[in-house]
């Protein structure tokens, strides 16, 4: 029935290499993807600008500076906080990703739930930003990307994951049901090794109609339009205290979902996610690691 | 007719001020927006990533480094070529935005459309790049964001606009006739004015559906699900010989349009493209000039 859901109805981009537990070589021996380079150059720049120059852009070319004299009408919107980092989505008034750390650490503390409220992210620009008045009558939860008990150390860390910019409206079923289920678990999961790197967004996928075409639909809620997932991906980096890194990438669909299919079988290829989210992970943590076991559906542990 | 595409059926964000020949007074005073100090940062950015230091990305705060050890998925992807700048979306595989640079010298020059070919941007990574073969048959063209003709003045130039990032799916009809129009005429304007800085890109807007709910709803084609746009923007930014900065902003369904209907009736408040495409142009243009002039239809010049 799952399969079925992310697999015919939906259409998760299926992997097109034979992907588990021999996930780890192939990718070590993949080629290098184009455009890596520069990749890498962006990943490596200050996630919180420091104080720049007031120069306009240099850009080489012809264009140069000249171009872009009236400044670039959009960029990744980063947001560095206690307890996460995130990149804002000003068009779907959401996050793209939000990566969290998690471990024994973390997972301690006597943070109280009851003393935070979901707040308007005002470093947002208010035309681009989500209120709790759009989620108000909507049907949707205001589901939590980095998991407020994910921040039980520090009252900031947890208030901060209160922001409406670190929220997606959920279906109150799932949120409340299996995806709290999959955060428990990737509670469990930072008990039991050195630190678990979660990385959590929405995910629009498109669909066949009856016309035989492909659409992505997803409604949009609120004055301001704030956009409903089709999906839910979560991507847990494990770091293993022997240095191993295992890799678990988890998709579920925005609607209810039964308990008792077991976690395991919402497990997807990370190249799915990739693909479908226009991020990439891999590349990333092999630059760091060839250590890396990625477990999907089916493998041995 | 029109207005009622745009207003009705489509959800174009409404400007939530009086816009029109009143705009420039009322934006050199309205509040600096909340997030504006980071956006300014941003924006002052190199475009293309100088050679940066291998460390990891320097985040302040709690999680810091070691909080991004293993990467960030995604970040603005920005390309500078001999004609454009331009910002890609990895997630619709086409571009967010592309900025040109228009003036007497960019139109002039014996630039041949017959040498250039439409192919793909191997500096997108194999999994989030549009190819010809998802084109093909879809009864959709290849429409430019930033246009051939704009660039005779080399020949280079004018084989960029023909990278994939720089194209969406676009209705024929449009494409060669209503579309093209706004492009002659954006061109016509270049001959009149210093400079033109045109930008263009996709939008996706929502509309009612007989449940009363709003959906975003639009096509993808292909093997990698290429987005075709419900709409798309262009923003006309006109230097002035003297130093006046008007701006013209058109939005049009990605729908056959009649000719016979004058550009005019395109015009939309700019606020309403911001608010659609998560975009924001007036920010950054207050930054350089205060002498700035909205038309919207109906102005009077």
């Amino acid at each position: 029935m799952l399969r079925g859901l992310l697999r015919g109805r939906w259409a998760l981009p299926a992997a097109s290499l034979a992907l588990g537990a021999g996930l780890g070589a192939a990718l070590a021996t993949r080629p290098r993807p184009p455009g890596d380079e520069a990749q890498g150059l962006l990943a490596r720049l200050p996630v919180v600008p420091a104080v720049a120059a007031a120069a306009p852009p240099a850009v080489p070319g012809s264009g140069g500076a000249e171009l872009t004299k009236y400044g670039l009408p959009g960029l990744a919107q980063l947001r560095s906080r206690e307890s996460y980092v995130l990149c804002y989505d000003p068009r779907s008034r959401s996050a793209l990703w939000v990566i969290e750390q998690l471990n024994r650490g973390t997972l301690s503390g006597s943070s109280d739930r009851a003393a935070c409220d979901f707040q308007e992210d005002d470093s947002v620009h208010e035309y681009h930003r989500a209120t709790n008045a759009d989620y108000r009558g909507s049907g949707f939860d205001r589901g939590h990307l980095a998991a407020a008990a994910n921040h039980k150390w520090s009252q900031k860390a947890m208030r901060d994951t209160f922001y409406l910019s670190n929220i997606a409206p959920q279906d109150p079923h799932l949120n409340q049901h299996a995806w709290n289920n999959l955060e428990k678990y990737s509670r469990s999961l930072a008990k039991n090794n050195k630190n678990v790197y979660v990385c959590t967004g929405p995910l629009y996928l498109p669909r066949m109609e009856a016309d035989g075409k492909m659409y992505v639909k997803y409604q949009v809620i609120g004055k301001n339009n704030v956009a409903v997932p089709t999906h839910f991906f979560k991507v847990l980096i494990l770091e293993k205290e022997s240095g191993e890194i295992e890799l678990r990438s988890y998709v579920m669909p925005n609607s209810p979902v039964d308990e008792k299919i077991p976690l395991e079988r919402f497990l997807v290829p990370i190249e799915s996610i990739e693909r479908a989210s226009g991020l990439l992970f891999v590349p990333n943590i092999l630059k760091r690691t060839s250590n890396l076991k990625a477990i999907t559906a089916g493998t041995k542990r």
